[in-house]
């Protein structure tokens, strides 16, 4: 009886696996989409457009892209994209000579980019910023280990690292700072959340704002690093900017 | 004899499918890229990252990427990549209303925007100017199908559509006007091609310069549509700017 049903079993897993096999042999790269109905090229092809910045504005994941998002964020070709980005960037600090004048500066945004929220949402589901404010008061948001590489060089390089982010001050502030610190990122020159005077605005327009006062002060913004466009784009960028992969949500 | 061959062959089949197999199957979507020595993983962070203008200034598709951007070109995804680019610049086009002064405009750069020059290079070579220059000489190049059904929209519109080019004006320029015809780019207002007053200027600056000129003619640009970042960043660049893919050459 056993024997005989570890037989089926056996069997049926045959059938399995070469009914992955069908799908997976074809004139294509055994990792090239197809043109069947799990619509995974349409995903590839929506995921490229979102972060080149063509696609815009959009509310949350297309549902049919949703196992997509899911395992190109878990089965390791985010970390992937990560490792690449961040080697550039790693190669970019490595040609910039600092002066002694304590004034070359380096952007970071923290969600996302420092810390990872991404993985705490469904793919489908609009940003929830309620949700989304529960989480942060926890303060047990991890490290993204590539970019905590990054911000170990940059202070260690001698840049001062200002960690800009959209986080309401007043509510987020205190866990924001413990949950960084408790994380390894020590040494920044200034973290800065979205205090009163920013509420409503654009994450664009705040944060061109607060790179302009930066620069006002003195200081060389030779990069800046984001999840979103909106934190690498409008004035005062940034000498170089770096997206980092985010097919998650959108902030405008 | 003949059955005892053909036995062989379909052994050696079965190997072969089994070979394949077993790298499509583990946890992974079987579209999904393994960490094996075809490096297919890394290429495709590789492509990302250049589409994200992430990874810049680079000569040539990295040697272990070849197959992969070979692929990516011929198999399907670059051609489903720009029908849904496409597609949202149609959207955005739908939202804009035109005056009826006349001085609606829109940018489209020309080789691999609305021609095709990608596909007859070898990924792994540098771009070849001579090559280049000889080849579109010719005239001979073909339309992207999906860029042309922009252009046709557009100037349906009532766009002034300015095709903008780095291609040298004195020795291309009859060339690419009837090539250009030839495919049905038809209705344009202006071909912009570049003039002795910009040789050796890099195209960020040239392609800045003439948005400018044309913003002082009075026009608002409200779309500017390229492969390269040089074509859509830079001064004037306009109210939309759109990133067709490029994983084949990079200029600054």
């Amino acid at each position: 009886m056993f024997i005989s049903t570890m037989q089926r079993l056996r069997e049926a897993l045959v059938l399995v696996f070469l009914a992955i096999c069908s799908k997976a042999v074809n004139s294509r790269p055994f990792w090239w989409p197809s043109d069947t109905a799990d619509s995974s090229g349409y995903c590839l092809s929506w995921r490229l457009a979102v972060e080149a910045n063509n696609i815009r504005a959009w509310r949350t994941v297309p549902t049919q892209c949703s196992r997509h998002v899911e395992a190109y964020m878990t089965a390791g070709q985010y970390q992937r994209d990560l490792n690449l980005i961040v080697d550039s960037i790693c190669s970019y600090v490595d040609t910039v000579t600092l002066s002694d004048d304590g004034f070359d500066a380096w952007i970071l945004d923290v969600d996302d980019t420092c810390q990872p929220l991404l993985l705490q949402r469904e793919a489908c589901e609009p940003f929830d910023p309620l949700g989304f404010r529960a989480w942060a008061l926890q303060g047990e948001c991890g490290a993204i280990p590539d970019v905590l590489r990054l911000f170990n060089k940059l202070v260690e390089a001698g840049f001062k690292v200002f960690l800009v982010t959209g986080r309401d001050e007043e509510t987020l502030g205190e866990a924001t700072i413990q949950n960084l610190e408790s994380q390894g990122f020590l040494g920044y020159q200034r973290l800065i959340l979205r205090s009163g005077a920013y509420k409503g605005v654009s994450a664009i327009t705040y944060k061109s704002e607060i790179r302009k006062q930066l620069v006002e002060e003195g200081y060389r913004i030779w990069g800046n690093v984001g999840d979103q466009w909106s934190d690498v784009q409008g004035d005062y960028a940034g000498n170089r900017t770096f997206k980092l992969p985010n097919p998650m949500y959108f902030i405008p």
